[in-house]
């Protein structure tokens, strides 16, 4: 798909999913796509784990949801940054970062692909759910779930929310000249 | 340009560039594909100034350069967020992450178009730059520029940094499994 035709087309998908898991080598490109990201110094700290397996998703499942998206994913895929992530040019880290950097280019690999997700980010931090999900992937305690995923094929047709125009947010030169 | 093929080619580009300024109407597609990455509650906080009037670009250019294309960029986009982000989920800000967002769908719109640019981050925390190059574009004091990408056309061939591969970052539902 055109490059273009996909930055229009992704969108915050909430909505319910077809009950068919995402194919494993679709999860593999997604990945790839975030693995391909820039990361400060190039120091690809951000790790991901793809979740396809039916007794941690009934787990997630069993969450308080967000949305129908969290609730009806037939994978997840989330993306792993350090607690303490090390400073790696002047003092300052920029993990963070990184992450949201790798995974605006899986939600764009998602829609290439013809799936649907949802940044889910928020919801992680509270409750401890980032926490519990970590125990379900055995992830170390100096590690932690920075964004979770819910990936599907869509079952409802949302339409893309209204964004701001170029003039409410952009300009040449000077700030709101 | 194919969406796959665009994230494949997408590389942080520190060399020359060719004495052409880019075309507005590509500075703008360029900014309207980070209008369109997804932020925290679609609030759509970020803000973006494109530089290309010459007296700012040397000004820019009189810094000490981080690298070539920062020295020798035809134009600039710069990604601005509040310096106290209002919380909008929970207590929780999400400007970084929509901006890092905002500017990874940035990057990958420049190498569509045939542009080439390079995430600059680290380099404005030092020395007091951000805060320079926010006075050059009147920007008011709860505002800060967090990001600057220099743009323009590559002057030299710079091989794509080798990335990890799949195995070293990435697993499935166990971490490092």
């Amino acid at each position: 798909m055109d490059f273009f035709e996909v930055v229009a087309k992704r969108h915050s998908y909430r909505g319910g999913f077809k009950d068919l898991k995402p194919k494993d080598v679709d999860l593999i490109e997604i990945v790839e796509a975030g693995l391909k990201a820039p990361s400060g110094k190039n120091a690809q700290t951000t790790e991901f784990v793809i979740i396809d397996d039916s007794a941690i998703i009934s787990q997630i499942r069993a969450m308080p949801a967000a949305n129908k998206a969290i609730q009806q994913a037939g994978a997840y895929i989330v993306c792993i940054i350090d607690k303490n992530p090390e400073a790696i040019y002047e003092g300052f880290s920029f993990q963070l970062e990184d992450c949201a950097a790798a995974v605006e280019n899986m939600l764009l690999a998602v829609t290439a692909l013809g799936y649907a997700s949802v940044w889910v980010d928020g919801w992680l931090r509270v409750e401890g759910r980032a926490d519990k999900i970590a125990k379900l992937i055995h992830l170390p305690e100096n590690k932690k779930i920075q964004i979770i995923l819910p990936i599907g094929i869509p079952a409802e047709i949302m339409g893309v929310p209204r964004k701001k125009p170029f003039a409410e947010r952009a300009w040449f030169n000077s700030f709101k000249s």
